[in-house]
């Protein structure tokens, strides 16, 4: 599978454009979560080494670090994401003219269901990670550059809606509804928690400038 | 100005995370607009040529010529947005020491002020037109890339979102209040009605996998 993380940007922005069948959404918001980490960081890195800032350095030296490993395990997300659609999508093809295909069928279809959420959740993991990131950088970064805690911020919350979508999708189709509901109760508690962090983080920064 | 959009995917993260000038938050908004309005393109892309959509082709295939132009003009944002960032960035650093230079320190600034803020309005302009976009792609495009258009529209949103924060920044700066308050009312606007239609579609899609 090719990584299209090493794509020019605009190179990824035109395939995911087109008709190939990756990347897609669940690729795009891994992408858009390391963008929004990246921002976070570069608040860190823009706090490194000022006198003003001293006593918080090592921490910030320590959530740089941190930073670094989300954004790429999100970079990773999305070659991960995309090796797991196309077995589902070929599976979509499978035959079901006897019973003994449709059972057949319907066995790998809830295989490959299972793997294909599983790269969504975890990008849904990695950007609640990312959004406690960005309360530190928030809290002990340089306030010259608070504008891009806000940033990095909404662009982690919409990375992580944007994932649930491809949970959500993927469990619907599920015939193991325990299994299904257990997924969903992962992603909403998610999307109920980090979402509404993410908002204080926001709503704080774009209230300094009015 | 180096076009940031011509380096691959992970090395615009590396730089955006690395204290580097830019790209920042702006450029971070303008390509998370444009890898949104990819995703609704995508599900124009999967609808053309399907017999069950032939009635609304030709509608796809504009809505798409659209959605290729938005692309474009956010990725060009990404460098508009650095070149109008660099002058401002040196405005600051300039001596006021004697009443001469506070005065010209003064007038050098608001300009730079006024145009940091044009391209980040830029990027919020083409957001919201790209969340349009979504709403015809929600409307008539294939229904099994649905949770595509949600994907697509939430990151739109955001970078919306995320724009807004790099207007408001430089607004805030400027010492002619009333062209302030005109860019602020601009903004404000085009948040308030644009991340209520982004949430109408979010929400719609994401109610049809529960």
């Amino acid at each position: 599978m090719e990584d299209h993380t090493a794509l020019g940007c605009r190179d990824f922005v035109d395939i995911l454009a087109s008709k190939a069948p990756v990347p897609g959404g669940g690729g795009a918001s891994a992408l858009v979560g390391a963008i929004g980490m990246a921002l976070g960081n570069m608040v860190g890195s823009l706090t490194v080494g000022k006198a003003k800032y001293a006593d918080v350095q090592d921490d910030i030296i320590v959530l740089k670090k941190q930073a670094d490993s989300l954004q790429d395990e999100l970079l990773n997300l999305v070659r991960i994401d995309a090796e797991a659609f196309e077995p589902l999508s070929a599976a979509y093809g499978l035959p079901k003219d006897t019973e003994e295909e449709k059972a057949h069928k319907a066995e790998v279809m809830e295989q490959c269901l299972r793997d294909a959420c599983a790269a969504p959740l975890d990008i849904m993991r990695r950007c609640c990670e990312a959004i406690e990131l960005h309360e530190q950088f928030a809290a002990k970064g340089t306030a010259i550059a608070i504008s891009d805690v806000g940033v990095g911020v909404v662009l982690c919350k919409s990375a992580l809606q944007g994932a649930s979508l491809n949970v959500f999708i993927n469990t619907a189709s599920m015939l193991d509804r325990r299994y299904a509901e257990q997924i969903n109760t992962e992603a909403n508690r998610m999307l109920e928690e980090y979402t509404a962090r993410a908002d204080v983080i926001f709503t704080d920064v774009a209230a300094r400038f009015n």
